[in-house]
């Protein structure tokens, strides 16, 4: 039942694919555990300067032979605001103040951003990792090209079928299909963040229908029961965030995974407070705060820095209020295992549900 | 593979039911259709007088005698605020003057809704209609024991898992799961709207692990595909509303079915812009026109009656620009079907789906 063309594709034995999360969650160990278990494991790469990146490749290699991959985001335009980033910092201030944050944001520029997506690219390449999946874009036809001659699979996120249909057009070779279930930042990247938070049950049949490339399943899918749904919609693999986030492995915040475990799944809201991109996590106070401020903030990821040393504060004095607390809308189904605990529950599961239905 | 505690239950072949869907689309030509086809079909009485109700149950057992239920909507506290009224009112004139609108609004009153309610239970009562359903609620104990003594199966419908419990709590014997996919109104009752939009793949399989009693899962399933899907993840039946509204037994005006064909999935929006409560249906000039008021709209169902004629007269004149189109999130997987067609086409897609698995 798990052989399909993307286990072959991926050379994996399970599709089961631990999701890319950026800043933090995807250490070495994380990474590696869930490729030695037999699924994918993925490096969130998107806040990681190319050192950090080579750096990681390395680190995991050391840790498993098995293949793994790269998430980069795809930068997209954005103009630093003055009067809105006037606002975020006069919000963010008080906060700043009580936390005793001294440190002040150092801006990023999209022509920056460009140039570090660049030498990530090239540094994928040079490592000769097997796959590349992207997140906020599709990269240009350019760096398409360049990643294919070198063989490289390449994976786009979708969150509508016009979004998958983009990705399979550009010549991507298979699509996270993202429900709004997904915790974590929206990877929506044609139209309005609003008009795409589409529930799996809607999103991967019709994508579905739309596509030929394989789609991959992410957004609240947490055990046997997801996988063999996301079977039934259309997939023909999964991609799992807040399982992996609150394993022993993944190196999120311990204040993080408790939160996550003692949540419910009406806790889990979607906000731009942390980075001016819509992402889903559990309420807090930082959110409360900045929510009906949400149409005047700075753009992604200008809004992200600005923020950035008020979450490390909040985590450093053992406090959530001001955490981005990302997870999906599956919290109660949360386990605090091992990955390899995970991966045999999960693949148990699905086995069991496959024989009885 | 469809046999199970809820088809004994509702005494019927296979697990689909028809969503209630009130004012319009459940023609006793569309509940007495499914019926026969072996699912459940199900009358929107929501807004029904107990004439109408008693008339549409004499009707459809003239068409068959295969068993039928009937939904209704459970009254909830409101009061008509005046200047929430007036601010509506203010915002709607000049669409009714376009639409030439001259009937005022009859503004209910929660004791005149508690006076119908309870009407309606008593015909389902002196009827003997086997099954009932409830939106908006859990009824009073009193209602509860009352249909309990006649032997009437009790549905109700969750939004979130606590409410999935207090349904069970209530002694209701199955429980319908409306995830945030579904089309028309939410069935929110505990807690907040935007708490409680949680797709099914997350809503589903954490719902099963908390209640014991049958669930059937509602939102964006309109084919095999999701039969199965849901079946995965812990209901143990369907309910389907936008796959029966566009077949040719449904009453849905045609402005409407032919907007479903056309649309898709990220046309379909959240709007309080029709009722006072929060629904899902396709974009239009109405919701545009409301958007920014929601905050201050007059509770449900006093909006409800304040946009009736608005929402008669664009249908009567032929645009769809005011009309409430409800649909869920799966618009592109719409067929226009008769009943036995559409039911036949996922029977054999579940049975196919299921032989692959």
């Amino acid at each position: 039942m798990w052989k399909n063309e993307l286990t072959t594709l991926l050379n994996i034995n399970y599709p089961i694919i631990q999701a890319p999360m950026a800043g933090g969650p995807t250490t070495s160990e994380l990474v590696a555990a869930v490729s030695n278990a037999g699924g994918f494991g993925m490096v969130g790469a998107g806040y990681m300067s190319p050192n950090q990146l080579r750096n990681q490749i390395c680190e995991i290699r050391e840790l498993t032979e098995k293949p793994f991959g790269i998430n980069l985001f795809v930068p997209s335009k954005y103009t630093a605001d003055p009067e809105k980033l006037r606002t975020a910092t006069a919000l963010l201030q008080p906060i700043m103040d009580e936390l005793q944050v001294e440190e002040g944001p150092v801006l990023p520029t999209f022509e920056r951003d460009l140039i570090t997506f660049q030498e990530q690219v090239n540094i994928i390449i040079e490592e000769k990792v097997p796959i590349c999946s992207f997140t906020f874009g599709i990269p240009s036809p350019q760096v398409v090209t360049k990643l294919k001659e070198n063989s490289i699979v390449l994976i786009g996120t979708s969150t509508t079928v016009k979004e998958a249909v983009m990705i399979e057009n550009a010549g991507l070779d298979v699509v996270v299909v993202q429900g709004a279930e997904a915790g974590g930042h929206r990877g929506t990247f044609h139209g309005q963040e609003n008009d795409s938070l589409i529930g799996l049950m809607s999103l991967l049949p019709q994508t579905a229908d739309a596509v030929t490339i394989p789609l991959i399943a992410a957004g609240g899918i947490m055990d046997g029961r997801g996988i063999m749904a996301a079977k039934c919609l259309g997939a023909i693999g999964v991609q799992m965030g807040t399982a992996f986030l609150v394993c022993e492995e993944s190196g999120a915040n311990s204040l993080h995974k408790n939160a996550i475990m003692e949540a419910s799944e009406d806790h889990v809201v979607l906000t731009k407070a942390f980075s001016g991109k819509m992402a889903r996590g559990l309420n807090n106070r930082l959110i409360e705060v900045i929510k009906q401020y949400e149409g005047v903030l700075p753009d992604y990821p200008l809004q992200n820095e600005l923020t950035k040393a008020i979450r490390k504060s909040s985590a450093a004095i053992g406090t959530t209020a001001h955490m981005s607390l990302w997870s999906g809308q599956s919290p109660r189904l949360a386990k605090k295992l091992t990955v390899s605990e995970l991966m045999n529950k999960i693949i148990n599961e699905a086995k069991s549900l496959n024989q009885k239905l």
